[in-house]
């Protein structure tokens, strides 16, 4: 089984999909992930983007994953690129790796990234592609999902939860590699907001811990 | 495998599952049907009922169904029987089959046994029972699912497709076994309609027919 | 201030409000609660309801609430009575409280009791009435809310948070005065899945524990 | 052109309607009105009953109503009906009148007699019935339609808006035959409000004053 | 009467209107037609774009479309065109043609084309215009409507259905004539998709063909 | 108390919140306004947009303002600039402010200007910020919410009801100021109009005059 995450900025796929990745990782899956868009100057240091990729390599490392790939799409800045050449690399994404399960960031997120990601993720896998992948899921991001408009965004309700009891540990160490993403608690995205997700997400489906997604088109 | 297929009133399961019941069932799966409701005196003479009967047995016979319960609520009149009556015998059902996919009608159909066969079937797969199938999928009904008030109700769109390509044929005949149910194109519940929805599904996703759900609750 | 908070069943006004009612109660509101129906043989046993009876009064006892009054609606079988004669009674709970602040069950918990609770107290709440609440949140409630069919129901999506980071152990204290109703984790109704909730609902809004409600109405 | 209008009450056909009746009856269409329910003993007195359908005969000679039937059902209390049989009265009324429009109350509306006396006149106008009117619309009732819950239950949205620049005196007039249901404003169901109403949504389409409704079906 | 259909691309307005512009420039209707986006280098060839424009005329003659307009917009980068720019050109169209109806793309399309269309289409013909038309009706178009995702984008759900049984194979005999587009079943673009949805959406309503129509707007 | 309010264009701080600055100013508020894009050449005169100051400024003083912000984005040109630009100026503006109140305009409004600026408002305002607003209402405006689509775009249906009865003569004045914006009835942004939505509102409620929002955000 091939897995591809799509992150908008780095951090993303630990925080929606981390205890997933480790687990399928570990039962033999090749996952990959491709972090969308990345700090560029002015708006961040040369420094920091750097170091935001090794803080990706480091978790990745962690988790399992088999190869990360950086596109050079500038973060906070998604909707000053035409639509058509994301689409178009999250298409070659798809055409190298051809995953069996691809995940995305959720459009309801309140970052323009991920909106602008989930609809470019979703033109790039359309089902007359031979590289559709036959099972499309949207994940939740901490410090995203949760701060658009009630009822007005789309909003994030899970039908699929995928018990990551034995891989929270995991999840949380490979967050801990994104030192300068991980915040003090309450924010949101703090390892006791992390824990709490995982638990509530779990409990709701009679586990100890869950990641939830929200199922967009699976063809069996 | 087990399957277990709720239907409000006999024939909701062909129309909706039917060819998905074919093809798993020719897989190795085991799969149940109950039948929720019947045809009582006044409004339908005990003769019909024993027909009804007949007919669903025989399609099921076709389809491969391993065994068929019939619930004996009164069709049609499902409001007026209390709603704790009804998830008593689903749960029952459950328990005595428990199944890994549980295929529900949908919420939103125009016909009220519908909707509350659909909420009884949520209750008692409560996810903390013993007896909680991992999958529900939603299945829809020709003749009830497009008639409800768009953007009012619940409306259908699926997010899973399951390739019925090789069973349309095998779908086609447990529907005529239905002899009482069938109607004359272009009544919605006619042979040409199966076959346009069955296509019209299948394309959406490349094949060349399929049956589409909505996926309620994956536990993974 | 003077808030009334109206529980299908005693437990559900602790799991949705029991922080807030802690909080506002020591802040010096006076706060009410009607449980509308109770567990009445066959379904139960009369020893059952009287414990949980006394079960609701030592956890008010806990949370500071002023006065509880016990409708004798029957659990589980709201829906074969007649909605006027729920819309009544609560009708009259209002008019003898007097409420600025109405709590109400969310109308998309998976309980059917719920749901026609919520219906009935918005219709006794009419704002032509003399006796309408300015206020009207609905609370969530775990092992109800989260169980619902995603995007079919109205799923529930808060937006007023109450900071409870003070008394979110009293109101653990109070649930555990419901010994019939908490479970053991990972059932939703247990105590690791409330502080877990707690937590994200905090953290959403920078806190560090909080509830979270959908205003209904509000009147300035 | 033949028009029937559903109302559950008497006066709901007014306030909803009033204007268009009044138009249409004017320019030469056949004009019908159902009533479903009734004020019967013990809710009401038998006089009140009487005094009623005196109000709601005058208020249709002013508006130009060809012929009004009263159903036999209990206002209040529709809940308590079997649905099939409110459904068979609705449809023995298209089958009388065979309209080509059909008006029905708005599903959303507070009142649950609304509430299904909508989903019955669906059920009865299903389009495989040889009297299915070819287009059915809903209208909005202030003093329902405005308080159900926003976002959770289906909100009123008009997408059709007849000019009644020419009928709005018509209109109060007939509501003023309504004497027992007409409010002093800031109630809303005042002749304050309906000017209110019928300005808003006629300025919306660039009209004096309009009715809005909102179109369930047309078939072309 | 004067109809403008609205086709972000050369064969949407087919797939989506075809039948019914068949039908009613039969009838006597003015039909025209606005093809508001090309496929101009480097994207695709001038030789490309002169062949999609043969072919559109081709199957507008078939229909009876009396005169088509081709903008100069870039087909797949609307997003990178200032949205007031692509309001003026269609308001200045709406002025040219005043039409009766305005037929426009949906806006949950999955191609972000048709999304922008759609609000374009809306603010150009805004109720205060001068050439506001009376009646706007969305249509779908198979390859890009059923692959947004389900509930989180606006999904079509119709409530016009136009009876096509005599146009069905004009509109077929129309969408041969886009040798370009039209692909090969199971693909959705393909002439056994378009013959399945004129079934289902016929079907729907009793009718052996039909293309169907969401109601954005209409003014009696 | 602080209040802020966000306006896309000068006027609509007038239309959606006019009552409620003239009533919160009176009893106390400090209200600021933040005037996002302004009508540069070459689509309006220079000479235009002094004027509009100078109305702004001018219903300011009648409201009690205490100051006014000119943001220096192109009105009807907010989709060419960077998000992120809108964002950081809406920051700023909330720092310098540190508003407990924040009104902004509906993101279902029909011009894509009022529907970046909450997008962007409700970043600016995120939970974790330190300037974070505790309350968050958005605000309808004539002439813009009620000329989206029908149940595609998100409809505005309020939950917060301010009772402007001793304020709406004050509003009316303030919109006067406005020469160059106020219409002629039958035209939405018009006397008679604003009237007419300010007396619904209020009905709704049981008030003589209202205005209405939906509450996005409320920390408590």
């Amino acid at each position: 089984m091939k897995i591809l995450v799509v992150a908008p900025h780095g951090d993303d796929e630990v925080l929606g999909v981390g205890g997933t990745i480790a687990r399928y990782a570990l039962e033999g899956a090749e996952v990959y992930v491709v972090i969308v868009a990345q700090g560029f100057p002015p708006d961040f240091t040369e420094e920091q983007r750097i170091q935001d990729q090794k803080e990706a390599l480091a978790a990745h490392k962690i988790l399992g994953v088999k190869e990360t790939i950086f596109l050079s799409f500038t973060a906070a800045r998604l909707d000053t690129v035409p639509h058509r050449d994301v689409n178009k690399q999250i298409f070659d994404t798809l055409k190298k790796f051809q995953p069996d399960i691809l995940f995305v960031p959720f459009v309801g997120d309140i970052h323009l990234d991920h909106q602008r990601v989930f609809l470019s993720s979703l033109v790039a896998a359309r089902p007359n592609s031979p590289f559709a992948p036959k099972t499309i899921y949207a994940y939740e991001t901490l410090s995203e999902t949760n701060w658009n408009a009630p009822y007005l965004a789309p909003n994030f309700v899970p039908n699929v939860f995928i018990d990551i009891s034995a891989y929270l540990e995991t999840k949380l160490e490979a967050m801990q590699a994104y030192l300068s993403q991980i915040k003090r608690f309450p924010d949101e995205r703090s390892e006791e907001t992390i824990k709490a997700l995982a638990t509530l997400r779990g409990s709701t489906v009679n586990r100890y811990a869950a990641e939830a997604f929200y199922s967009i088109r699976q063809i069996l």
